[in-house]
């Protein structure tokens, strides 16, 4: 079961249901290569909550141990970029990396839950490019320069019901169809119960807030003109192209 | 002049003018110490983004140089208290610091602002305390935990139109009566046009965002049953109480 969000003929948002290509919402099927809609983020979130070195390949990868408790950092609603969009970046910048993410979306309001009632609060899955301007990031206290940049979070395609996707899915990120990373997330340090339970000790968690879960090995530059797809298994690739002023 | 959001004896939320204690809107006039009205935080920011060590005398007590660029962090929108109110803090913590905080509204979608035009998007100023949970944010490397938990940022009591606000404004706060912070917003290392240039060169400010400018020396820790006040000549006085589980 698989829900987006869209842009209809009409040009109003809907919430529908996805399956194999088309969205039905209010009695209505698109086919989504031929009729006039445009896939939009899966949700609306309040606010990104990020989740660094979660996988112990891309911990070594940048050189940082394992942190002993997840590392947090937060992106704002403005870094929202919708599936199939040319995502435009920081000019003038000497390196700004793709990061696949595994992305959790809230479906219920949320606030010190355990990490056995966690779930309950989840209302799916999609994926997540936290893009990561790395000149800024190296050399500023809190990664708000480096993380929290306009289009710094592309979603999507699609939110995926929890029972859509497997413990150990497997994770694959492409640029220009080269893969780049490649990785299951059964890999997590931290588990999706255990990141909420975390962080919802310290904050309330809305509907359509997101828990972006951490990237594997294989983070590398992006340059103008490239094509980006992540895919998850169970969830779906999401695409989009970027370009660099 | 002043605008406050509030809600009416009807349950609605509504935004007036701000009067020597009283509130008008829609034609009726509600007196705050009598009527049945409630003050709300002064906007609905979508992001905060906060400055830290803006003021030379509070880098020097945190035992940090004044950065070459400002240091930024972000609170989500759960961060958000209303003026009067009283305030719930982490529980089990050592430390949690008060830092009265002058509050820039962003009244205009901004940017790629330069220092020259970026006043144009200021809807006004208010005071924030930017409460800080120091033992989480001294061992984290983005201040998630420490500076972004829900109730960290108390806003109020009211939106200053930028011309009632004297560019030396002094800035006080008291903690049950005894004054801990004063200084002036003349001691900014970096003003607000600038903040503004800085901060929308990556993110896009909408309205009702906030830019939290720094706090002053005499930052201290917080008790259970505290009644703090924070008062910034031509703004007001913010005032909340504290409660620690």
């Amino acid at each position: 079961m698989y829900t987006a969000r869209f842009r209809d003929p009409a040009g109003t948002v809907r919430t529908g249901t996805y399956n194999e290509g088309t969205v039905t919402a209010g009695g209505e099927t698109y086919d989504l290569s031929k009729d006039d809609v445009t896939l939009l983020a899966p949700c609306e979130p309040s606010k990104i909550v990020c989740v660094g070195l979660n996988y112990a390949d891309h911990a070594a990868e940048r050189d940082k141990e394992v942190p002993e408790r997840p590392l947090l950092f937060l992106k704002p609603p403005n870094a929202v970029s919708p599936p199939n969009s040319t995502v435009t970046l920081p000019a003038g910048k000497d390196r700004i990396d793709w990061e696949a993410e595994f992305a959790i979306v809230i479906g219920e309001q949320c606030r010190n839950a355990t990490a056995d009632d966690a779930l309950a609060s989840v209302a799916g899955y999609t994926c997540m490019n936290d893009i990561s301007n790395r000149d800024d990031q190296d050399i500023e206290t809190n990664w708000v320069r480096g993380k929290a940049f306009d289009n710094s979070a592309v979603l999507g395609p699609v939110l995926a019901d929890p029972t859509a996707v497997p413990e150990d899915a497997s994770i694959e990120l492409r640029v220009n169809g080269e893969t780049k990373q490649s990785s299951s997330i059964d890999q997590f340090f931290f588990s999706v119960p255990e990141l909420i339970e975390e962080i919802s000790a310290y904050m309330t968690l809305e509907p359509g807030d997101v828990i972006s879960t951490g990237t594997p090995a294989g983070v590398g530059p992006l340059s103008d003109g490239d094509d980006v797809a992540i895919e998850i298994e169970g969830i779906g690739t999401l695409e989009h192209s970027v370009r660099i002023p």
